[in-house]
């Protein structure tokens, strides 16, 4: 569908920083779809979907790196340094993240190596895993009346000497739209620092999880109820939580929405739609 | 390349709300691209680029609705009444707009629309023109020490009686990257608000327009000589603002990325690297 679009040569000795998206692979890009086809080694995040990597070509090697959060910062080391090594190889080298390789991916500490290194470099921005996840639940990130401004942020300290924590009150004031990334066990935590801000209790919170894949769940609570509640969430290594005015904007999409989950969970808690 | 994909059916009578992403035609996703060889009429904005309307299929008919951000919206009114009109005719409708749908694209509005009359859509999420935009310029939206959240704000006021501002002093505590859509007639009053709160008056400012795209322009300064600078900006309806410490990273990751303009500008502030 694509033939007569120019599209840029993936040259060997270079690396491209490919995002994979949230997890449904017509999500991915063009550029992405073109990389993986074209690579001849594919480095790898644990929890890239295999219909994903299915998409390689024949002769790619693909190299999973498992890197996730929270483990040492060693472990980046060695895959910038891998990274270096295989384009040095002359060869097309894709480092395949989930959602976009630049928020909360890591890809600039690995674009700095390649850099330092003299290695040419492309970035093929991806659909963020925040971006998706509401798409997917019905829920509009910003919408007149509701949400002029949005604000990802991780709930998870990256190690290596970063102490400087979120200013959670501060957001509770800027943004009207959080998106919170690795953040489940601290949520407890964030919603007390945003209710002590003056964020209004009944505010709605879905707390996202497998977002765009089948497995897909949603579960609906409040900020007041948060805490109850994020106890029963079905634990997955990729969940998202949003919270704002604009979570209740799900309540009546989803009937209409293509993507919502096909199975409803049978807990009323795991429910989106309120059935009140 | 995608034949063994599994893509969900575009029934007639359904409407897609399809983010074409920032304006490089690969940054499609594959879900976009096969929406917009299946169907049947594509309403498009009027800044959705030539060369993605021609991935559309030989039987398309292109309706450009020439929506902008501050026009009335009573045009908004009229783009939701005529997607439920041609559903209703059994058609395969998709509405395409830069970016991502739902992030100040009004696309949460045209699903109420549809779902209030019945209809049956799916959103199909896009790189947002802010992510592509920072990406293409090599500046990590997130990174370790740096920024670990963003916020994106947009400086314009949507008409229709939302008359609450943006909380900029909030926002400067909050997020360590800032990316403005919208904002450059306000950035002056922006810029003041942000040291105002104390942020710092070297923190450097990048203003990205057309990014992604051949036309791709980079101005680089700081929050301190934005005012002077904001008035040469050469005026693009895609400019995006990246306000933050990460946009340092640029100067040194700009040399080796592929998507950096292949022309920059004669002129040492439409530079992005400083050259001292």
């Amino acid at each position: 569908m694509t033939q007569h679009l120019r599209m840029p040569e993936f040259a060997p000795g270079t690396v491209w920083l490919v995002g994979a998206g949230p997890g449904d692979p017509g999500l991915l890009t063009l550029h992405a779809a073109r990389a993986l086809e074209q690579a001849d080694v594919v480095l790898h995040d644990a929890l890239v979907a295999p219909e994903i990597l299915a998409l390689c070509g024949p002769g790619a090697r693909l190299e999973p790196v498992g890197k996730r959060a929270g483990r040492p910062s060693a472990r980046q080391l060695q895959i910038n340094q891998r990274l270096i090594a295989l384009a040095r190889q002359n060869l097309r080298v894709v480092r395949l993240k989930g959602g976009d390789p630049l928020v909360f991916g890591r890809g600039g500490e690995e674009a700095l190596a390649l850099a330092a290194a003299g290695i040419s470099f492309r970035i093929v921005p991806g659909v963020s895993a925040g971006h998706g996840a509401l798409a997917y639940a019905g829920i509009p990130a910003t919408h007149r009346g509701r949400a002029q401004s949005i604000a990802f942020v991780t709930g998870h300290h990256a190690g290596g000497g970063d102490a400087r924590d979120v200013d959670w009150a501060a957001l509770a004031k800027g943004a009207q739209t959080l998106v919170l990334y690795m953040a489940l066990q601290r949520l407890p935590a964030i919603a007390q620092a945003l209710l002590g801000a003056g964020r209004d209790p009944d505010e709605p919170v879905a707390i996202l999880s497998d977002a765009t894949t089948p497995r897909q769940r949603i579960l609906r609570t409040t900020l007041a109820e948060v805490e109850a509640v994020a106890t029963q969430v079905y634990r997955s290594s990729a969940t998202l939580i949003a919270i704002g005015p604009v979570v209740d904007l799900g309540d009546v999409l989803l009937p209409w929405l293509e993507t919502a989950p096909a199975t409803l969970p049978s807990s009323a808690h795991d429910l989106l739609v309120s059935q009140g």
